[in-house]
């Protein structure tokens, strides 16, 4: 995060869903993408509108039946009330129907969307890029949905390929790390913080994804208990192909190699036919 | 956003906090940072922390004095009731007064977040990379936030440098649109929004950046009342400097004119010296 203020913006958070009720209005292709981004954060959707609802829906409704209390018929009020939910996310059609479970929302101090009506929401969605444990959300406050996912698109194809798989191997050797040096917070707290920031600086993205269990073992026992940050070189493994530098410093031996023996080649030549 | 579930991860927003009370416990480092993304979204901040305070906080404390309360004193449980905050956020370094706060705020359905202590969370922060009214907000999910600030280099680098002026614009032309076609939902509001990401695939981030006004009338005038994208090269002004392919047009011209030229004086004199 940044000490710099722009005023005008979102606070983008990351909201964590696990097991929490969130109440949803609507079975249309918006609705289809709020249950998929609900059942990705692991909510207990509460998810009313009358039949039909968009495939999407339906597919989600038999793949993930123990996450989703589906009621087959027209939203009402109390339904808010029965819910008690978290959040609550309406994608109908009704603009009159969605402005009052908006203000239904606003008196039990409970955050709402309303799809295609900013200025009834507490919160706004955007793009959103996955690999793994990265989520990227890309929001244009209001401005223009469709850009934010021609920006989604440009930084899909700039990030590393391993970038999901970095992650997760940088979340397990943190856990391993908070393992051996257990306190919370304090000088130990922000030792841990900076260790684990410059191995990310050091290693690189690949390398990171490449990491095993011994490897971060000897990565603690031989950086975190010296206090130093050791390069990945000296963790390679045996069978790594070599890279650029090494084919140069062979091609350059290899030719050194082909002077020196036409040089030594032609003076035994010349001594050879000497009398 | 998109229909595929992946378990595991957040629900991230953009969360809309103008001149909504806040609460920030807390005057170091990420406190600091806190507030500063507490600003950037216009929020009312209540800070309850003795001093000193980061100096980043008493720079905004005397830039936005009429966006913060600040009471220089240790925090009470109280003061959460007292302000009857949108939010918590809490960035000390004692964990048993976190936690302490976490679980008042649970009791009265406040959201809060916990600097340094996930499992106390409500939501998240990452890192943030702000462009005018475009934030992109990168989350690696608590796994390594040294990483999300690199992810963040990044795609700040990709980013097309007019990016925040042409969302800006089109957010302009919305309006525009809006003004022009205003039934809220229905057929009309799916053909605005049709007709408005039509026109940003077309146009690029930099003809989005330069429309003015002029431009945006004759865009709905031509394109919206006629349902066609007029062409960006329809709309280009007159003392725009010559692209690419016309100074590539205008060497062959040039070229041409010089073999025509040769050719005739060749021709004219070998006449001339024929008797």
């Amino acid at each position: 995060m940044s000490l710099s203020v722009q005023p005008g913006g979102s606070l983008l958070v990351a909201w964590q869903l696990t097991d929490r009720p969130v109440l949803l209005v609507g079975a249309g292709e918006i609705a289809a993408q709020r249950l998929a981004a609900l059942l990705s954060a692991d909510a207990l959707v509460t998810l009313v509108a009358p039949c039909p609802v968009h495939q999407a829906i339906r597919a989600n409704l038999s793949e993930y039946p123990h996450r989703i209390t589906y009621h087959d018929r027209p939203f009402e009020l109390i339904d808010i009330d029965a819910a008690s939910p978290h959040l609550v996310l309406t994608a109908i059609s009704d603009p009159v129907a969605s402005r009052a479970i908006a203000t239904h929302c606003r008196a039990l101090h409970i955050p709402v969307n309303v799809a295609d009506d900013p200025t009834a929401c507490d919160f706004y969605f955007g793009a959103i890029v996955r690999r793994g444990p990265l989520q990227v959300l890309i929001s244009t406050n209001g401005n223009g949905p469709r850009l934010a996912s021609l920006i989604k698109e440009q930084i899909e194809v700039t990030l590393p390929e391993n970038v999901g798989r970095a992650i997760e191997k940088v979340g397990i050797l943190r856990r391993k790390l908070r393992e051996r040096a257990p306190e919370v917070g304090g000088s130990t707290g922000k030792r841990r913080m900076r260790w684990i920031s410059r191995v990310c600086e050091i290693w690189s993205f690949e390398q990171l994804a490449e990491m095993n269990v011994e490897t971060m073992e000897r990565l603690i026992d031989e950086g975190w208990e010296k206090d130093t940050i050791p390069y990945p070189r000296n963790f390679t493994r045996a069978y790594k192909l070599p890279s650029f530098p090494s084919v140069t410093s062979f091609m350059t031996g290899f030719a050194s190699g082909l002077v020196v023996c036409t040089v030594f080649g032609f003076l035994t030549y010349r001594q050879m036919r000497q009398p």
